[in-house]
């Protein structure tokens, strides 16, 4: 209101020219700007920045969507983004949707109209939504649109790494415990899972999880799994709801590995606390959120990216709930 | 840039009228205002909310600044202040200072030059930073000022209840793994566990983790447990870092309960996860978070908050990690 009186007054120049230089609507001498950049400086006062964002589209912004920040993937992922954007600059508006897409939606008009030099999203139920914001997406895992670029881990293959381990470990009777149908990523796991077992002609039973992780999983979902006794292998599409899993085993006194073994996806940090600690399909949390943080600070720039789906491998990490000894990574 | 003009256009006004309405630097008359919303409207041109703000001070965001996201308790606080602010209309914009005390200045500026109603600020390492930025700030454990208002468990009583607990157990050699000095809330547990012991004449070893959380922690402050088999109990200033404990004692093929228990503090979810899983103080996140984001939105509407620091009771969690049975309050 007063704010840019203040400034004028402080700066010696018509308001009017404080609004040109604010809203950069006409020319400023350099002369002056460097007086009104002076006195804002004095003043401690702070919209410059942000006022040349909602017309330059300019902000140091950078809006992250993940669907829920108490997966410890996802929040490994957040910190990862955080110390690679900040380094050029950019700070991290950190958006949590509660896998929910109204919520979603609401957060992408919040960063539109917070001017974000551009948007993160992470395994997004968005479409149409993206596509016509003006402002630089990045996605990982959902497929959003030809124009956006996706990054992935090969989730076809870490399923078939799922499935050859568990396989390899000896199992035969063996569950897989998937997750929320709308997820492409996990979805995949789950393909190449069943293809792999297909070819060794072991049939698989199918859970479904409906969320990757809350805590009611525990009191409802989890009940699906009553009769774990009859199985000698369980594939869980995430580590967090493997967790749940093995939690489950230990009440039900079903011993892992020894009666039945577990694999779960992600290599978070959480399978490094477990006991036993969690063998499990790494989707480096370092190369996606590395790779993530790159590509939109490029496309900000304005420089072109290549690759419109950017794939990252997936790898085999032996830890102690599954029981094959060699050709091993160790976790910590 | 060519935003304004664009409305200007479209509203059939001169640029000057529109800069007036949205920098709110002079008169507009109430038709002209009509014909500016409904341009602004058409355009589907989003500045007027943001420029508003800027001026009026009048975001419906709320900055919430937390030390770690990874941190079990942090993120779960997260989602329920997220909860209840989202039902009074506003968001959240997480900022996450990874303990550092220059992160968290810059996201203080970040904040502020975004004009947020109001800021959550949760266990800041920040003073004068908060004092003078005329927005309405809520502080989580840290006490910043006089006129800032703390939420807080009551952090002695709660060191209390964790010996009484180590000590009803019947753990005589007992080791205090705490935490990052600067954080009031965590000396005061161990100031509080530390009077406990001293009425019972127990001597207590004490040891400093330098972050609540960090994977390299696993790897570095934790050798300083090397000893571990010569305790009977150990009390951790918090659940995430009890995990770890819990982990090495593992590793070491220290037998809990049996041979060494272990009582954690937060009550974040992790507890429940480990196994055997973790005896904790509980600060409940849902009385905390909602809380504060009461506090907050009471704050940002000019109503009146009678106390300026209000303490949480803690309680006892009683779980797998200690070993008395009867008196307890079962997790799931």
């Amino acid at each position: 209101m007063t704010n840019m009186r203040r400034i004028a007054k402080e700066a010696g120049v018509g308001i009017a020219t404080v609004s040109r230089y604010i809203n950069n609507t006409g020319y400023v001498s350099d002369e002056l700007k460097k007086k009104i950049e002076e006195a804002i400086e004095r003043t401690n006062y702070r919209p410059n920045e942000l006022a040349r964002a909602i017309f330059n589209r300019n902000s140091k912004i950078i809006g992250l969507i993940v669907p829920n920040i108490s997966n410890p993937y996802f929040n490994e992922l957040a910190l990862i983004i955080e110390e690679v954007v900040s380094k050029a600059g950019y700070s991290i508006f950190l958006c949590n949707t509660n896998d929910e897409l109204e919520k979603e939606q609401h957060y992408i008009n919040v960063l539109q109209g917070h001017r974000v030099a551009g948007i993160i999203t992470v395994r997004s139920r968005c479409k149409e939504e993206y596509t016509f914001l003006g402002v630089p997406v990045v996605s990982f895992e959902s497929v959003i649109s030809d124009e956006i670029v996706t990054v992935a881990t090969d989730n076809v293959k870490g399923g078939k790494l799922a499935f050859n381990h568990l396989y390899e470990c000896g199992c035969r009777e063996i569950v897989h415990v998937s997750g929320p149908i709308y997820s492409s990523a996990i979805t995949d796991r789950c393909n190449g899972f069943l293809k792999e077992a297909d070819k060794k002609q072991i049939t698989i039973d199918l859970l479904q999880f409906d969320t990757d992780f809350q805590r009611k999983m525990l009191e409802s979902n989890i009940r699906a799994l009553e009769d774990i006794e009859k199985y000698d292998g369980i594939f869980v599409f995430n580590d967090i709801a493997a967790a749940t899993v093995i939690r489950y085993c230990q009440l039900k006194k079903v011993k892992i590995p020894e009666e039945v073994q577990v694999i779960g996806y992600d290599n978070s940090y959480i399978g490094e606390f477990l006991y036993p600690s969690l063998t499990t399909i790494e989707q480096s949390v370092q190369e996606v959120g590395i790779t993530l943080a790159d590509v939109v600070i490029r496309l900000i720039r304005g420089e072109e990216v290549q690759e419109q789906r950017i794939s990252i491998e997936p790898r085999l990490i032996k830890r102690e709930t599954t029981k094959l000894q060699n050709n091993s990574v160790q976790g910590v």
